[in-house]
């Protein structure tokens, strides 16, 4: 998620953005998001709570940015298939989404969105739009190969896939293997396919 | 979700129970569920803090219990297709997923099951295999009338409908409308159809 107040993402101190972010992973990493604080952070890693606070509004954005948004995401695959790239990216978010540390920030998250709008804006704006790029690219790609009648919403793919799977994971708390993950993609492609002739029917 | 300690889910003392919910729903509509104490619920309706905990863990499980599992699902609609009876189950959870309180609530549960691994059992084992019953028995009818190649996972229909939407309402905080909704429940048709035929291909 971009920091507070930046204007097109970009860090006005990154030294300082990239000190916090580090140090909130490594302290992840030591004493488990649970018992990480703002203070701690800050006074690892020599900034004051206000530079923290410019930036995050909460120990759980903080704790989003440095575990997950920080983690590059690998570029999108092109497999040649609607169904090679749905099942790269459910595969993606899988890993991603039960990753430890995503495990208990994941819910926290959640749980915030539900009272702070100004989350809401700045987690759909940045984080959910570069999730939805990629599979507006997918979707794109599979219209010029043929595969679909017609483009669909990305916001559904996405749905379908990366939603679907966050609350197997951090809703349902199922136990998800690959198998899962490749039924789900398998599903998306049929499930897509079917709408993109329902939208476009008649239209060849 | 069942009264914590209770065998089957029959309650112990029905009176008691019957007196927490309503308390609860009372409240939660009068002060909303950020507000909610179990202090207050324990006092309005006339039982010991101890009462409500011997219940349940936490203010978010009585609070769901009353609000969520309290209401009677109605019962599956037949609708004599498979995507009637998908589209009938996403507009019941649309409707619950999107209740004022549930808004508050699901986020607050979910962060809450992600540190108490007891309340994830009870969840799973109450709650939700309700739920996947349901799907069970839209499966079924889909298979006995030859729609489906054969039984496909209940609960992988279960994550495509309502996982699917309550990570777009609670997760992903999207404006969900009917539109989606049915759009939702022709992607699930078509996904558990494609996953019938391939689990069952060659088996005719």
């Amino acid at each position: 998620m971009a920091a507070k107040g930046q204007a097109g993402g970009r860090p006005r101190d990154s030294r300082v953005d990239r000190k916090i972010l580090e140090t909130t992973r490594e302290l992840i990493d030591e004493v488990g998001y649970p018992n990480l604080t703002v203070d701690q952070v800050a006074a690892r890693a020599g900034v004051g709570k206000a530079a923290i606070y410019r930036r995050y509004g909460s120990k759980a954005e903080m704790a989003f940015a440095a575990s997950v948004h920080g983690q590059q995401l690998p570029p999108v695959a092109d497999t040649g298939s609607l169904h090679g790239d749905l099942l790269a990216l459910a595969r993606t978010f899988h890993v991603r989404l039960s990753a430890p540390a995503t495990r208990h920030l994941g819910p926290a998250l959640v749980n915030e969105l539900a009272t702070n709008p100004d989350l809401v804006t700045r987690f759909q704006n940045t984080f959910l739009a570069a999730e939805q790029a990629d599979f507006a690219e997918v979707i794109e790609r599979a219209v010029d190969r043929g595969e679909l009648a017609g483009p669909v919403d990305p916001v559904m793919a996405h749905v379908l896939v990366a939603g679907a799977l966050s609350a197997a994971i951090h809703v349902l708390r199922l136990p998800v293997d690959d198998a899962m993950v490749a039924d789900l993609a398998a599903a998306a492609t049929a499930g897509l396919t079917a709408l993109a002739m329902q939208h476009h029917a008649g239209q060849e």
